[in-house]
């Protein structure tokens, strides 16, 4: 089945403190759909607008990514600007001009309502739950989320965390969200609050991955040199629903409980964090151009002898 | 063989956002050689007043603890004082009185001068060298420092770390000692000052272990409450060298390369993740007080489904 994901399309100027770098292919359905399109094929939803370059949907059709829920319309699409900091840990926004974005209410094609898996990517919770609405029977729903709409739209999103799957954020989050400073406290917590599978990103320490009654501490990936952070996030979540969505889950299984076995989710987790852990190695979606399936393989494997360890 | 453990022995005031509590057992060496007890027996070097208690002394003999090199001298023992903030993070430190502690420099007994297995407790590091030197041929020496060091004794900590197998050091120290902000950077960069292996403890993260070309990411247990986090990482040292003096290395193995199978040292660093994990459930030692070999085999266990994931 494919994978429905919803997001953001944008064109990004990027600055490092090495380089800058614009008209870069971003927004958050950008690198999710890529990122998941490793493992499954994707029906995209999101809008762009004429100033959208043909070398850009040719990549997303390269990639076995439908776009039949992609709406090209005139005028500028979305731009977002940023700069991070000599750490490349810290980011400032520079400028965001919403453009085509401000009146996007996706009209979801016919053949797109019956999706099973779906990545509600990081967007206005309202616009995740317009698109939630218009889905006949989905067996889980994937929600990321981020800082600024715990800020600005908390009750919507309250609501959608309700009614989703699993949900994903990082550590400030899943902090400001609960009140809780342990973040085994606020994973629990927000399990609470309605997804059966909450997973806490936590950059360079890697990832908690909280179930019923389970827990799985993703380690990250030792790298070096971070070329771009932006998108590690959306291809976290992409490579995670993509590879749920590959594995081939009896609806009968899922009709039952609406879960996913807790060993898929742990290696959804790490499948993610390998597509991650590839993409902030360049700009943009640069390296995802040329990594291989072999490629991702090979580093999943890495990531067993990160944290392996013998019995006593 | 016995553990060798050098480091402070200290009466603690600790102050916690729930509770405040006086004349602790505490200190370095005080926690390193409870928490190596666990594996192997320790040849303790340090110094109280005599305002020491029975009760302390009869605790450490009780636990295997030889206390051949342990001084008790008139005067008051070292005193050491501090305060957790509301989120157990952040520690202040009210108050440090050296008393006997202020002109330690220990003769080591003449049994302890032939240790093969040495840790060297976070304490001054010209104390550490003293100890160093009268080591006849010590196989495998672990140092464990903290930021006050790299401030106030940088050279001798530099020379120091040139002498020893294995540092450990949490991931502020790393970056400070190491002016790297990626901890993978600080790690390699720490092993080309001298040690073979390098664990930077990384708190509610875990830690990241280096070796030679090889490198272990040890997930943190899931701790929902944390009552006093004072020489957890002093527990960590000691169960970790603790568990490697247990191991039966045959003395060629060691004087061939100086190095501990990197398979051991992962088990080490889970081991006295273990420990630590225990020792933060109630004030001072209490916790290990009651804790037994089961139940570490037991968390031992639980570490390993932590950070488990299937193959591909």
């Amino acid at each position: 089945m494919s994978l429905l994901v919803l997001g953001s399309i944008a064109l990004d100027t990027v600055k490092t403190p090495i380089e800058e770098r614009t008209d870069l292919l971003g927004g958050s359905a950008s690198y999710a759909a890529i990122a998941a399109s490793f493992f499954s094929p994707v029906n995209l939803v999101g809008i762009v607008g004429d100033d959208f370059s043909k070398e850009n949907i040719e990549f997303f059709k390269s990639r076995d990514i439908d776009l039949g829920g992609l709406q090209v319309v005139p005028g500028k699409t979305f731009r977002w600007s940023g700069e991070y900091m000599w750490d490349m840990n810290q980011r400032e926004t520079r400028s965001v001009e919403l453009n085509v974005f401000e009146n996007f209410t996706p009209d979801l094609p016919e053949s797109y309502r019956s999706a099973r898996m779906v990545l509600l990517g990081n967007i206005a919770p309202a616009l995740q739950h317009h698109v939630l609405d218009q889905l006949i029977r989905p067996h889980f729903v994937i929600a990321d989320t981020m800082d600024l709409w715990i800020n600005i739209a908390k009750e919507e999103l309250l609501s959608l965390i309700a009614r989703v799957d699993m949900l994903i954020l990082n550590d400030g989050e899943a902090r400001e969200l609960t009140g809780e400073t342990s973040l085994i406290k606020a994973g629990r917590k927000i399990r609470e609050m309605g997804p059966s599978a909450v997973a806490i990103k936590k950059g360079e320490h890697g990832c908690l991955l909280f179930g019923d009654g389970q827990f799985f501490s993703c380690p990250a990936y030792p790298l070096e040199d971070i070329h771009d952070p932006t998108g590690a996030g959306d291809c976290f979540a992409g490579g995670l629903a993509g590879y749920l969505s590959s594995r081939h889950i009896s609806d009968a299984d899922l009709a039952e409980k609406k879960e996913i076995p807790f060993e898929f989710l742990r290696q959804a987790v790490v499948e993610g964090s390998v597509i991650a852990s590839f993409n902030v190695e360049s700009f943009s979606m640069d390296r995802l151009r040329e990594v291989t399936k072999a490629d991702i393989a090979e580093r999943y494997e890495i990531f067993r002898t990160l944290s392996r360890f013998e019995a006593i």
